[in-house]
């Protein structure tokens, strides 16, 4: 596994990572410190504000997982990939995103996230 | 049009625009100084790189037309579209890529292309 393809693999996992001592150190392997994050619900910028916004996400989302779904299409310094959000088990998924990340020195420089399903009524 | 559409179409114009005194001045208003290009093919930085790069593949792609297809996907400083690149009027594109955009201050900061469909033997 490449760098970047194993780094997307750490971030699905910091998104399942519910243990607030546990996420917050990932989340500081995983980014350089002031990397970026935006998706159509937030725009933030650290360590601190990365994991404040993932812990209100999992607050939303309690139970269920987030996933990988499809191959990870890796090149330079940049990846796209799909993921899924949904109950353990479960044939359709929640929520579908689509993510972006930029890395540098093997860490997460800046994530672009959007958004391809979305609960009703959200 | 928000800003960011805007600047998409004249992202798509500007790999159209084969006059090379037109195409380095479009490229000097829509993109920061400093701004980067990567896709699967180069990784370059700023106007002159950028304008290079650009040139090259309208060599490479003589007569043929990039266009935008599908919606523009925006949020905050970034938007996600597909574009294709064909011959006028042909119904297969040749080649089709996906782009993410990243703006700063209204013009382009960073592109983080992909492909989805090469020509067969590239």
């Amino acid at each position: 596994m490449s760098t970047i393809e194993s780094i997307v693999h750490r971030y699905i996992d910091s998104w399942n990572q519910t243990d607030a001592v546990r996420r917050h150190a990932a989340i500081r392997e995983l980014y350089a410190e002031n990397a970026g994050y935006t998706d159509p619900l937030a725009a933030v910028t650290g360590w601190d504000a990365i994991d404040q916004f993932i812990a209100g996400a999992q607050q939303q989302f309690k139970g269920l997982v987030f996933s990988l779904s499809g191959k990870i299409d890796a090149h330079h310094d940049t990846a796209r990939f799909t993921w899924q959000l949904g109950a353990p088990g479960a044939k359709e998924p929640l929520v579908v995103g689509f993510d972006v990340v930029a890395t540098e020195n093997g860490r997460l420089r800046q994530v672009y996230g959007f958004l391809d399903k979305v609960p009703a009524g959200a």
